[in-house]
């Protein structure tokens, strides 16, 4: 195994398939600062856990999300229960010749931690940070959240203080013996990318889209 | 709120943003069917949650996925741990005209329950079912497990009597006080798609894509 993540802790040290493990902490920040949604774990009062989709933001070690306030399961991570952030993004589908070596591509950050709940200027800024990685640029055009609004969002940050990162890239490793056999090997590239936008209603359509919108893609 | 979903249960009835809750189970296997990979939650013997994604397959009222037989996570799902598994598709982004409703359209089901291991004739069923559903037609092109690869696989499956979906679509809800504002507005689909095939080696580039895989798409 190799050196672990900076932000690594022995738990977080993936115990299988090490080779899959790539260690700097600046291929963590790449993998998160590349994806939309996040997999938060919670756990409700009976140790029963649930597996939450959520938008988030890298904002230097941590991560920021929210959810409603009157959520009880954000209220528990808010609350300071252990949990689990994850972010995986498909890369592809890996053909190999036997059905052990098949396989996907992809690459995935792991947080360990509890959250902290932010109030006032820094849940201001962490909704700002959001946005912009979401939705880039986007955030001057629209109006900002009112006092009502900000009471509903619960805005929670995690910090990456401990984190693994895998990635699978390539094609398939067969065995030896499985080289000859006559079937075709390799791998199938999975991408994510924009289609065109569609305008909500008859003002919208009277509207340019934004220049800024012209430059996300995927 | 609708009616829950068949298999739904009051801890898997979601409970914020109840007009996103799409309440037929038929709905629930449409979105687990489109996914490649899942989220599922481990707890470890201290408590702290694990957010592990995996390959997976609907099998009629179950979820099957496998793990490293070697793997301490895999071993504590296999042996009862309460678990939760969330697919996700991530389907657009949503633009609104206040920061408060801007959004992401998604299909995200969650599965409660525990896992249970498959063994023997249950378990190569299983194996073919995942392969079938993540790489159509391909079983029959390489070579099946060997005793020992199969000693290295815990297979579980998952079922699907406790589980809820939430779908978002379509364009932002702005409030009626922001329609006027002089901003574009709507949504911008994700999709996701596979690029063309890559083979692993001179081997596989002497031979010619199988037909089977010209028909997958995303």
């Amino acid at each position: 195994m190799t050196d672990p993540t900076p932000g690594s802790t022995p738990r977080t040290r993936i115990r299988r398939l090490p080779e899959r493990t790539v260690t700097e902490l600046a291929k963590a920040h790449g993998v998160l600062d590349a994806g939309l949604v996040a997999h938060v774990a919670v756990l409700d009062s009976e140790g029963q856990p649930y597996v939450v989709p959520v938008g988030y933001a890298r904002d230097g070690n941590r991560i920021l999300f929210h959810g409603s306030s009157g959520s009880r399961l954000f209220r528990s991570l808010g609350a300071g229960a252990p949990t689990c952030l994850t972010v995986t993004l498909l890369d592809g589908l890996v053909l190999a010749r036997s059905a052990f070596e098949s396989s996907m591509n992809y690459r995935s950050v792991m947080v360990l931690g509890t959250c902290t709940i932010l109030t006032d200027e820094e849940a201001d800024h962490a909704l700002r940070v959001i946005s912009d990685h979401l939705l880039p640029d986007r955030w001057a055009d629209i109006r900002g959240p009112s006092r009502k609004e900000l009471a509903a969002t619960l805005v929670l940050a995690l910090d990456l203080n401990e984190c693994s990162v895998k990635i699978r890239d390539g094609g398939p490793e067969d065995a030896p013996e499985d080289l000859d056999r006559p079937v075709w090997a390799g791998y199938i590239p999975i991408v994510e990318s924009f289609g065109a936008p569609v305008a909500a209603d008859a003002n919208a359509a009277a509207l340019p889209v934004p220049n800024y919108m012209l430059g996300w893609t995927r």
